[in-house]
């Protein structure tokens, strides 16, 4: 089958085997697969992503030497099933799935494994009790977009938001799109937003944002406190002695950038009491000044990925066109496109989501 | 009166001007006064101190280059009340209170402010409704110790936690030494506790510590996985499946040592979900690897101080007996002690802590 392999932090477009598909498992044909920005992050850094899976007990176990079909934003359809299977969905089936393929050596990640090719290529393996059928009405290009809301909606839920609370969006790529479609799921408002790139501020108002801040010209801290009075200051709880300040609603702050500086320049300009989500990735160190976390009694929540059920919900939410999905898809591509795709996602200007249609010429 | 003052990351013996209680204030002398470690990092580190409670909005407003009398852990007794004064307590009374000063130019912290000496002299200002009385037969040595107490029993508050949790103590100074009292007030357990002193190990045992580990011998990351099985297997949660391992019940691990390195330490071996409780005051800036707080979906929390509410009930503990402090107090000392006291508490193997008495010979 045709796919595009990374190799020496390059893309290649190669004929490699036809997958199998094992006992539990599906022969898939991709239909539609999105560039996730974690994708950008491990053409350039392979090795760190690998070696801080390792120490970390994750479970990416990649050899960066071997080819490693990247993809795990997809909408396939059945083709074959593997032995023993009682093929409850039938071949031909449209499905989403969690990227995730268990196996006697443990678990792999579906687009981030030697042995299981993601969706830069033409059929996938996929683990049959995972599946989830698409339901008619719902187009390819939005049950493909299933994955990465799941990413928005799972770092929503960890937040534990209350409607006191007032969020702070921190970066508007694909990431903090996807929050910002959660949060208006959530009914949380409202809903602040901040990046340098105008293309993605205008995409955080078509996804939701209720205003949007360029932080070249203002502050987004500044905006937020503007947005987060207390309607009734009743409500206002008792904060320390030790740290004045007008009583603000809650801030809760997602931070969806994912390079050295982000986290600290939060805790820096955080309001007290606030709760951080990061939901970025930062592969390399980072530094920190722990006297902001301190001082303001910040609480810092790291996240990855979605629970199953969250996976699930939100190919029902999109069904039912309760998650904004619409302005996220900007461009389409085949194989040859891949490499391509990869360099125009790395400006922010153009794209959000770009998705992979292996079988287009 | 006579005080001990801090000028130039220095300790004088000064005979310096009585102060004066204005309205709602009173006057009362210094009976004991534990030594913070915060006030060895203050002498330390002044003008950071400074500065980070500037840059992040905190209340210690002071001027390096007048003197400092520092001491915010006391015991005192009402000498003078300040005009117009209610005098609920009478002068005599012995009490604690909230090292707070709220003023028309804001609020100032006794013992970090210039114009609001703390219990390294003979004499301070209070405010009169933070006053707490000691009830008879509480000793003023255990009164004095509701400061740090309280630290302790807001760190635990702070991280919620519950019966199945298994806490982990890092650091087995006076923070970690009433964290782990107020574990043993939650019933929490079993409570590991890691100190590289042998002194320190030995507290925490008499603190009610279960486990101690010498992490230049052994992880306590390891010795905590040692005893923190589910009794009952069906009561382990489902984890995401990119996070293999044995299921083990939550940590909850309280940073108690605060110097550059052990958060990143903390991130790198702490188990899965594991929420990580910040009490310890690293003052520099330091630096930590997201990626481990990524794949492990860790949580940290920041913790400052106490609430009023958490203050008075640490008095109510000890006075009860239900906090136990005993093994705490390991030497007292005059004015003319204090610099030394300082110098012997830089080493963990003697002391945890040490009272001022300011109106010894």
């Amino acid at each position: 089958m045709r796919a595009v392999a990374m190799l020496d932090h390059k893309l290649h477009l190669r004929e490699i085997a036809t997958p199998t598909p094992g006992p539990g498992e599906v022969l898939v044909k991709t239909l539609a697969c999105g560039i996730c920005g974690s994708d950008l992050h491990a053409l350039k850094y392979t090795e760190k992503l690998i070696d801080g899976a390792r120490r970390s007990g994750g479970a990416f176990v990649m050899d960066a030497k071997r080819d490693i079909v990247m993809g795990h934003e997809f909408c396939a359809e059945i083709v074959d099933h593997g032995p023993g299977s009682p093929k409850t969905l039938k071949a031909g089936t449209r499905v989403c799935a969690m990227p995730i393929l268990v196996g006697a050596k443990g678990v792999s990640t579906v687009g981030y494994s030697n042995d299981a090719p993601g969706g830069y290529g033409e059929l996938m393996r996929l683990m049959e009790p995972l599946l989830l059928p698409v339901p008619d009405g719902v187009s390819t290009e939005h049950a493909a977009l299933t994955e990465p809301m799941a990413v928005g909606l799972h770092a929503v839920k960890k937040a534990h938001l209350t409607k006191d609370d007032v969020p702070l969006v921190i970066g508007c790529g694909p990431v903090g799109l996807a929050v910002i479609a959660a949060l208006r799921l959530e009914g949380v408002r409202p809903i602040v937003a901040a990046d340098f790139s105008s293309r993605r501020r205008a995409l955080a108002l078509a996804m939701g944002a209720d205003e949007v801040v360029d932080p070249a010209k203002d502050s987004p801290y500044t905006t937020w406190r503007g947005l987060a009075a207390w309607q009734d200051a009743s409500k206002a709880p008792l904060m320390p002695p030790w740290m004045p300040g007008p009583a603000l609603r809650p801030a809760v702050i997602f931070e969806c950038v994912g390079v050295p500086g982000v986290i600290d320049a939060i805790l820096a300009n955080a309001p007290p009491a606030a709760r951080i989500v990061v939901v970025g990735v930062c592969m390399e160190r980072d530094q920190f000044e722990p006297m902001f976390g301190i001082n303001k009694e910040l609480n810092l929540q790291f996240v990855l990925g979605y629970t199953p059920e969250e996976f699930a919900a939100t190919l029902g939410h999109i069904g039912r066109g309760e998650l904004h999905v619409d302005p996220l898809v900007t461009g389409k591509v085949g194989l040859e496109g891949v490499a391509g795709a990869f360099e125009a996602l790395a400006s922010p200007e153009t794209h959000a989501k770009i998705l992979v249609e292996p079988w287009r010429a």
